[in-house]
C-alpha cells in the first residue's frame, strides 16, 4: 500500500457548515489514509513521494450514490415524460439488451471512462436484471481502480416480459453474485437492488431481505420519486401505511446499510423511520426536474441528520458530472425555499459540496473528506484559466470550479492515495 | 458577400412546435442569405464553394438576448444571495473597475472568445456605464465577426457613488455612442440600456426614451425579477399603476424594439402591454434560480405569442451555454408546470430550441432559423462521440446535443454565410 505526499491548494468539508481550506500546504497519506495537512513537511514523511502541484486545487474526488448504468446510452433522451411513461419507453427497452454482453462492454467501458473524467471516484449503480453483464460491470470497475458498489436489479411483477424474472432465479443469481464478489476486491462490492416495491413481489422483498441479513450486504433502491409511483405503491400494499413501511417490513430499509432515491413525498413518518434506521437519501435534482417529479426537500433530511448524498441517476439525469450536480441541487433548494414561503433554508455552496463528497462518501466508510484516517481519494484541479480574477479565496475558487469548470480542468484522479489514469484507454471517450 | 453550400443533417426549427430536419441535404446560401435546402444540389448552385460536413448536424447559431460582459469575471461567484445584495456586493464592485480599458480588454476579449466557442453567434449585452469601455466592447465585437447589440448602461440613483451617473453627462455618452456606431457596422449596433427603474431618475429615462425615437434605437432592461424589486419600483412610482408602466412613459418599452430581461412578475396588464407593444422577453433561468428569483411562466408569454428568447445573464447565470441555457429553461418549466397544478404546460426540446434560436434571433430580423431569406448563421456539430447509440433521428441526435454536448462538439461557426475563427488568438481561452 502507498505512501504519497501531495502538495497544493488543500480544500474540503469535514462539515457541511464550512469549507476547510490550506493554502500550499502537504497532504500526507501512509497506506492509502490521510495522515494530516501540515504547512511544511514533517521529517519523518520527507522520505515519501511527494507530488507538487502547487497552485492548483486539491479536492476531494466526488461521489455519485445514484445512477444506472445500462441507461447510459440514453443519456439526454426522451426528457418529455414522466417516471412510468419514461420507464416503459425508454428505459426499459435498452435495459433489455444487457443480455448481450458484447454491447454491455462497449456500454460499460465509456462509462467508467466518463467516471473517471468526471473524477467521479466513489458510485452506487444499478446495473440490470442481468447476471452476467452485472458480474462484467464489476470486473470491469475492479480493473479501474475506482469505488463502487454495484447492483444487479431484481424485478419479478409489473415488467415488460423481457425483464420481469423469476422470482426464485432472481434470489439464485443475486446470492451467487454476492458470494463471488463479497470478498473480491476492497473497492468494489455487491449491493442488493430491488428495482422499486412496484416491480418487486412480496416473495422477491422477503428473499432479498433474507440475503441482506445473511451476508450484511448493503440494499439500494427508489422511494417516492413522483406522486404517481407513491399511489401505485398504495394500491399493490393497501395493508402497510407507507411506502418506506413496504421496504422496511422485508428488512430492505437500514437493517443493512441502506440509500434510497429521490426521496421527494415522504411523510413525516418515513422520514422517522430514515432517521431512526439510519437510511441514505439520494437526492438527484437534474432527474427531478427532467421527469417533472418535484424538488426534494433536502433542508428538512439535513436538519434531522439523515444522511444525504448526491446522485446524476443517468439517466433519468443526463448529466454525469457531481459539481453540475451540486449547482443543480442548490438552485433546486432556492426554488423549494421560494415555494415554502422562504420555510427551507437554500442549500449553501459548502453545504452542497460536502453533499457530492463527504456526505454521500460516507456511505461507504471514511471516504470524501481530508479529515485524519480518511481514504486519500482526491482530485488535482487545475482552475487557473477559468477566468481573468486572480484575487480569489480558495473558497471562492473552488465555488468557481463547482459552477463553471469541467472534467477539462481535472488534471489527476487520486483513490487511496494511488493515481487513477484513464481506465479503457481502447475505448473513445464519449466527451472528447 | 459571400455564396456558400453546406452539406450535412441539417435542424431547424421555423415554429416552435416541431423540428425540421434533412438528413445529407445542401444548405444553399447567396451573399449570407439562405436559399433553399436541397436533397440534390441544383445546378444553378454548382459553382459555389461546397463544405462537405456528411455525418454533422448543421443548426443555426445560437442567440442570447441577455448577458452583463462586465460581469463576466464574477462567474459562479456569489451566488448565495439575492438580487440586490448580490448587486451591492459583487457587481457593482466590479463593474466599477470598466474605466480602466486594459482591465476592460482582458475581460471582453476572453468574453467573446468564449460566446464564438459555445456557438453564441449573436447576442444582446450589457456594457458598463464606462463610455471607453463600451466602445472597445463594439469594436472587439466588430472585429470578431459575430453579431451583438451593445448597451453602455445608464444609472443616476440609487447606485454606489463610483457608479453613479450624472444624468446629463449619460445622455451624452449615450447620444455620442448612437452616431458614432449605429451605422458602423451591419453586425453591431448600440441599443439604450437603462439598467432598471430603480437606478434611473425620470429625468434619464425621459431623455433616454427621446433618444431611443430620434434615432429609432432599440432598448433593453431589466423587468420584474423579484419581488422586492418590484416592491420598489411601486414606492419609487406610486403615481403609475405598474412597473412596466415606469418604462413605457417614457417610450422605453416597446416604441422602439425592445428586450426586457426576466419577467417572472408580471402582472395580467403588464402582459397585455407587452403583447400590444412586441416587446421581447429574455428568459433566463439559471440567474433566476442562481438569484432565487423565482420562475418565469414562459407559457403564459408564448401563449400570447410575446416575443421569447433565452439569456445566460452572466453573471447572475453563471453558464454561457445557450444549450444549458436551453435545458434549464425545459427543467424550470417543469417544476412550474407541477406548481400550477399542471397548468402552465412544460416547455418541449422545439420550443426550448426555437427559444435559444429563431426566437431570440427575430429581434436580430432573420436570423436563427433556415428559412428563405435568413442570414445563414449556422453551427456545425460533430456528434459522433456523444455514445455509443447510432440508430438516433437527426431530432434526438440534436436534444442529446443539447442535454449532454458542449463546446468540443461544436466543430465550425458560420455568420452571415462567413466563416468565423477563434476571435482573440492572443488570449489565453477561459475554457481549454
Amino acid at each position: 500500500m502507498s505512501n504519497l505526499v501531495l502538495k497544493g491548494d488543500i480544500v474540503f468539508t469535514p462539515d457541511k457548515d464550512s469549507f476547510k481550506s490550506y493554502k500550499d500546504h502537504y497532504l500526507v497519506a501512509e497506506e492509502g489514509r490521510v495522515v494530516g495537512i501540515f504547512s511544511s513537511l514533517p521529517v519523518e514523511y520527507q522520505s515519501y513521494p511527494i507530488k507538487d502541484y502547487s497552485g492548483k486545487l486539491i479536492i476531494p474526488g466526488f461521489v455519485d450514490i445514484h445512477l444506472h448504468a445500462p441507461q447510459y446510452p440514453n443519456r439526454g433522451l426522451g426528457l418529455d415524460k414522466e417516471l412510468i411513461p419514461w420507464l416503459n419507453t425508454y428505459t426499459f427497452p435498452e435495459e433489455a439488451k444487457y443480455h448481450d454482453l458484447d454491447y454491455a462492454e462497449r456500454v460499460y467501458t465509456s462509462l467508467i471512462n466518463d467516471l473517471w473524467r468526471y473524477g467521479t471516484t466513489s458510485c452506487v449503480i444499478f446495473s440490470s436484471i442481468h447476471k452476467e453483464s452485472t458480474k462484467l460491470l464489476m470486473d470491469l470497475f475492479i480493473d479501474s481502480n475506482l469505488r463502487a458498489y454495484v447492483g444487479k436489479v431484481n424485478m419479478d411483477r409489473n415488467t415488460p416480459p423481457e425483464l420481469c424474472e423469476d422470482t426464485e432465479k432472481s434470489l439464485l443469481d443475486t446470492e451467487e453474485i454476492i458470494l463471488e464478489y463479497k470478498d473480491k476486491s476492497p473497492l468494489v462490492k455487491p449491493i442488493i437492488t430491488p428495482r422499486f416495491v412496484p416491480t418487486c413481489s412480496k416473495e422477491l422483498m422477503e428473499g432479498l431481505g433474507k440475503l441482506a441479513i445473511k451476508y450484511n450486504v448493503a440494499v439500494q433502491s427508489h422511494l417516492s420519486e413522483n406522486r404517481d409511483e407513491v399511489d401505485w405503491v398504495k394500491n399493490l400494499h393497501p395493508d402497510l401505511e407507507d411506502y418506506a413501511s413496504v421496504y422496511n417490513v422485508y428488512n430492505l430499509f437500514g437493517q443493512t446499510k441502506t440509500i434510497m432515491a429521490h426521496c421527494i413525498y415522504n411523510t413525516p413518518e418515513e422520514l422517522d423511520l430514515m432517521e431512526k434506521n439510519r437510511v441514505f437519501a439520494a437526492h438527484c435534482p437534474h432527474s427531478n426536474y427532467n421527469l417533472s417529479s418535484g424538488i426534494m426537500p433536502v433542508r428538512k433530511f439535513l436538519d434531522r441528520n439523515i444522511p444525504v448524498g448526491l446522485g446524476s441517476d443517468v439517466s433519468g439525469g443526463h448529466d454525469l458530472s457531481i459539481p453540475r450536480t451540486m449547482v443543480a441541487a442548490i438552485q433546486a433548494s432556492k426554488m423549494k425555499w421560494l415555494n415554502t414561503n422562504k420555510g427551507l433554508k437554500p442549500l449553501t455552496s459548502s453545504e452542497a459540496f460536502y453533499l457530492g463528497t463527504k456526505g454521500g462518501g460516507s456511505f461507504f466508510g471514511k471516504v470524501g473528506s481530508f479529515e485524519e484516517g480518511y481514504s486519500l481519494d482526491a482530485l488535482v484541479v487545475d482552475d487557473a484559466k477559468l477566468g481573468v480574477k486572480d484575487d480569489l479565496s480558495l473558497e471562492e475558487r473552488v465555488q468557481r470550479f463547482i459552477y463553471i469548470g469541467d472534467d477539462r480542468n481535472i488534471v489527476e484522479r487520486y483513490v487511496e492515495g494511488k493515481r487513477v489514469d484513464m481506465p479503457y484507454r481502447q475505448n473513445i471517450p464519449t466527451m472528447v
